[in-house]
């Protein structure tokens, strides 16, 4: 299988940016049976760049860089790779003529000269967004791509750049999603079966009460297999092969089945409509919602009964059920939730510390209310749970 | 300045996981006057640790490895580490003693023996959230630092480490935010006055409709002088000078002033609500709020006139002032926030083209009601540039 390596060069990068390209280009690469195996993001300093680019040859058959190819003084990448290929850089007429009628922008003389500065015999990718062309060499039976840094630039010409990169594997892919279950009982629950499996990679990323289950083999027929056998194995919390979000997933059936949905939060303050509202076209089935914040909300605006909340407490079954069923009745939906908790740090008590979190879900007639503890978490973690929870709740009421 | 350079090691980093850390650890670092000069992320690999620790050595005089230091098979560094410096792995009796006798655990044994082996001479960090110490070794008049994966896990460990990277520099920073102005605009405004300025390096992040101006110097009257004369130049958009988000602002300034608050959100669909409730004790002044997705809840549950929705439309300056006037009026609230606008992909027409968005702020009897258009931008960019706008509003009526 081929291997690339990713350089990221910016001054930027280091001290304030993250270097998020890693996992966007380690996904690209997959789907050309390229794997990424790894990455050096470093300063516009032109030893650097050559040394690192040393280091990426050594490990990759292809080397991609992404940066420093701007007009300004500190743009050091194309200096540095023609030095480290013994490679001129010489004007090329296409580059200089392309960016001289381009569409809509006025670039000056002395920019176009310098970005028309390309390598000897490179391919030149044209850029829509932006003065650097993109580059691709081949030189000691390793290929050298040349990226501008940002994103709509470099995505641009990806495509015409993957004809380049053909290779005759493949490697596939799946991103099993799960909601409601701990990391560690999830991957011991897979573990005993993946061993049966060879040529699988896996790894598991835990979000806020989600799973994401990452797999890649080389064997369609093997992944499919495993696929299958890990369904089986946990149905009760999987919801998507394809790394879906639940609001996704959710927004698909409420339109399918033509349903609508409300909401009313108290300790999400607006974190679960938000997500919903995420989805393009959510307005074709999310209402509106209330944000109770205050108890007072809950009483004379949701309509929660106020012995209710004296007797049981506002962070109760009872409560999240009346708020469910309030709400659904006032906004006239077919579908509503509810999620009252305690986010922390403060209000927390021994009955009910923070992390306590109650989810009503109301579908026509059926009702569901659960109580979760989110114990030793932050404020947005457990605001991310909750929603989360509520919408693994709705997702396998309607689905 | 002394320098420092970072390596990630695991076989998750580079594929699913984004090495989060180089920021992280370029503050920590910036804090002692040591500058991170570049990262790199490999796989669990012996050749490929070797290479990058050359690599790392020939930049800096502190490289800083972080991962591969578990029990298990493919948890190499350590055996990387001891290849490359010729320096031998011993059991360390004081590791031994200390992983026998942890508190509320039981290692066993395999472990304990696996994880007591450490670098001859090395500096011994205690792990209380794991196995793996942390280790400091001087070479060839670099430093080593080795470092477990999990945050926890170092975080524990770097107050203790810190006392063995004393430098006589110091480097200061600051944070500068604005709000409501484009990145090229405050950069054509700063960039004049940097250069007026040696030993100043600065950078800016621009997120929706906020910007986050960067500058470090080693000289403290300098950047004091610098961050003065920017204020001057910028103040209109200027909020923090120490990175704080406007909505941690906003809560200090309602418990001053002992006010209180509520939004009507349309297309932001309870992310401003959900920004504001981020801020622990944000219960204090945050009363609640109304998403009102479809025009039948703006008008039956937050009370806007139907007239107005039908003359100026579910977007416009009109509706937003009614939105704001009535939920204030509903929640009995100081201050209230309206939004109203269209956050695409559907939904524009010419007239009113996505990204368009009428943004209400009342407190007390004072109203600013605004209109802003964030075009060619895609869904979250609208809702998070929307609900930054109004809290920035919202800042300045009230500071």
């Amino acid at each position: 299988m081929s291997n690339a390596f990713f350089i990221a060069v910016g001054n930027k990068l280091i001290n304030f940016k993250l270097n998020t390209y890693p996992p966007i280009f380690s996904e690209k690469l997959k789907e050309l049976g390229i794997k990424l195996n790894g990455e050096i993001t470093i300063p516009d300093n032109i030893k650097m760049i050559i040394k690192a680019l040393r280091f990426a040859s050594d490990q990759a058959s292809i080397v991609i860089i992404c940066g420093g190819l701007g007009p300004t003084f500190d743009d050091l990448t194309k200096i540095a790779i023609s030095r480290y290929l013994k490679t001129p850089l010489i004007i090329s007429k296409k580059v200089k003529n392309y960016l001289k009628t381009k569409k809509n922008e006025k670039i000056p003389e002395e920019v176009i000269i310098n970005q028309s500065y390309t390598l000897k015999d490179a391919k030149i990718f044209e850029n829509p967004n932006g003065t650097a062309v993109g580059q691709l060499i081949k030189k000691n039976k390793k290929t050298y791509i040349l990226l501008p840094g940002p994103k709509d630039e470099w995505e641009t010409m990806w495509e015409e750049i993957k004809k380049h990169l053909k290779t005759k594997n493949k490697i596939y892919s799946a991103k099993l999603m799960f909601a409601d279950i701990r990391e560690v009982e999830l991957e011991n629950l897979i573990k005993p079966l993946i061993k049966k499996y060879n040529k699988v990679e896996y790894n598991i990323l835990a979000g806020p009460n989600i799973c994401q289950f990452n797999i890649t083999s080389t064997e369609k027929d093997i992944l499919k297999k495993l696929i299958c056998d890990i369904k089986n194995l946990a149905d009760e919390n999987f919801y998507s092969e394809k790394g879906e979000t639940l609001e996704e997933l959710i927004g698909k059936i409420l339109i399918n089945k033509k349903l609508t949905l409300s909401t009313a939060e108290s300790c999400t303050g607006g974190l679960l409509s938000s997500k919903i509202t995420d989805i393009p076209g959510s307005s074709r089935y999310y209402i509106g919602g209330i944000n109770a914040y205050s108890n007072e909300i809950k009483i004379d605006i949701i309509g929660v009964n106020k012995k209710t909340i004296e007797k049981y407490g506002a962070v109760s079954k009872e409560t999240a059920i009346e708020m469910a069923e309030k709400i659904k009745k006032k906004f006239k939906t077919d579908c509503s939730i509810s999620i009252t908790g305690i986010a922390g740090p403060s209000g927390g008590n021994k009955k009910k510390p923070v992390g306590t979190v109650y989810i009503c879900v109301i579908y026509n007639n059926k009702i569901d209310v659960i109580k979760r503890l989110f114990l030793n978490r932050d404020r947005i973690f457990i605001k991310t749970a909750s929603a989360n929870t509520a919408l693994w709740i709705l997702y396998k009421m309607i689905k």
